[in-house]
């Protein structure tokens, strides 16, 4: 819990983060937008390229944590889980929206999450190639871009046709959860597609006020869930409940709107 | 014609391209991701915000061709229609994916295109937040970012079933210019949604093979049909003819994919 963790060690976590982040975009930036990506199709059904790079960048990440926190669990997608004794896990997705970053859009980001099992203390979103940054845990949330540095904070939109709402994908999750996503679509005053994990970083900006997705892993939501929290906002599932082991998941600006979303989102069935 | 013109008119046409971006970015950098972005409703039933930037960067971009090129006429979304007498038509959208803007995604873009009445000779694309830009003409294709400079040139995917599909929204135009969409989207490897304009830089760089579109005004499309076309690629509307009024428009990467996709496209009606 933060509240037992001490100024310096949430310092260190945090610089930690920081120099994650930078080795992985060091690692990644040299792929992208090349001709060759190296892609393989992990999904024999779907299409979810695993480039080079993503292998790369998580062992970049994972040799920071060799060196700065070898007493902390890992938790990545590309090469799964490592032990600790800390009790703190970082969850890494090298790079999130592959899709995107195969296609040339800066909508797909490095996400880091530090978990203690229960909660998750701080997030990290990073897209290397726009140069912007987006963090939050322990007291503070902020991002860092081409144009300078700024705090985050989430819309106060309250109302279900005042908001805009973003997911990755048209045909979200299964065709029941497609269902419940249209119902919320129909009712806000702008839906957009296709931003990956960005569409959560600019949710912390507050140019965005409700994120719906479903069929996510914990390493897809517990970077932007951390960073979305500090900044103001709510992650739960699509139940109210704990939202960072992913699945079914809703990001709101703020807990009016997200109430609003849930009265639609709750009533579908399970599973 | 390009053949006509003397490489200093050429130069000088490019030049003053660069500065209208230049000079437009200036304007709108300062109303992106602000709370407050003083939007209208232009359509009374749809959502289409129209910002101070919008007015502001058109404004700014009349006054530098007043400065070096009074002689030619200028067609803008936001001010209409000024009349010259060189034969020569600034076609202008200061702010391309106004949806994306107010969003505070960086996808939205200011958008030159320069014609002589029959073709775009000169095509401009600018993303002022990430500090990238992308023109084509005059035997020129380039872009500037923030990992430098670089040529332009588009894909040889020539296969449906290898090619990457953008398009601004899912519901692509009417229902029947939808259904057709739909039948490309079936048939080509990915389907991605929300870039607005961006989406032509993509395909204009390479990573993206195949852009569908439709309701398009010309200056929704002149800068980036000049810039593709200059990248190698070839942009024209459903029936193969020219695209530079708008309308339901595809660009591809090369001629064979264009061709593959017109297949589809040119059996739905008109109007």
């Amino acid at each position: 819990m933060v509240s037992e963790r001490s100024t310096a060690e949430a310092a260190e976590l945090l610089a930690c983060a920081h120099e994650m982040a930078d080795a992985a975009a060091a690692v990644i930036l040299p792929y992208f937008r090349t001709a060759d990506l190296g892609e393989d199709n992990k999904l024999a059904e779907g299409y979810d390229p695993v480039t080079e790079a993503d292998r790369a960048a998580e062992q970049a990440m994972r040799a920071v944590l060799a060196r700065l926190r070898p007493q902390d669990a890992i938790l990545g997608e590309e090469y799964g889980t490592q032990a600790g004794d800390s009790g703190l896990t970082w969850v890494l997705d090298p790079i999130d929206g592959t899709r995107g970053f195969v296609s040339g859009t800066p909508t797909w980001g490095v996400l880091i999450g530090l978990m203690d099992g229960a909660r998750v203390l701080l997030g990290m979103v990073d897209q290397p190639y726009t140069r912007e940054r987006f963090w939050g845990g322990f007291g503070e949330a902020r991002m860092r871009g081409p144009h300078g540095d700024r705090p985050l904070a989430t819309s106060s939109t309250q109302r279900l046709d005042q908001a805009v709402l973003f997911t990755t994908f048209p045909e979200v999750g299964t065709a029941t959860e497609g269902a419940a996503f249209a119902q919320v679509s129909q009712q806000v005053k702008l839906t957009r597609f296709g931003m990956d994990c960005y569409a959560y970083a600019l949710l912390a900006i507050g140019t965005v006020d409700l994120v719906i997705e479903a069929g996510l892993n914990s390493y897809d939501i517990q970077g932007p869930l951390g960073v979305v929290e500090a900044a103001g906002g709510i992650v739960t599932d699509w139940k109210g409940g704990p939202a960072l082991m992913g699945g079914r998941v809703i990001a709101a600006a703020n807990p009016a709107l997200h109430a609003a979303a849930l009265a639609i989102l709750s009533t579908i069935p399970e599973g």
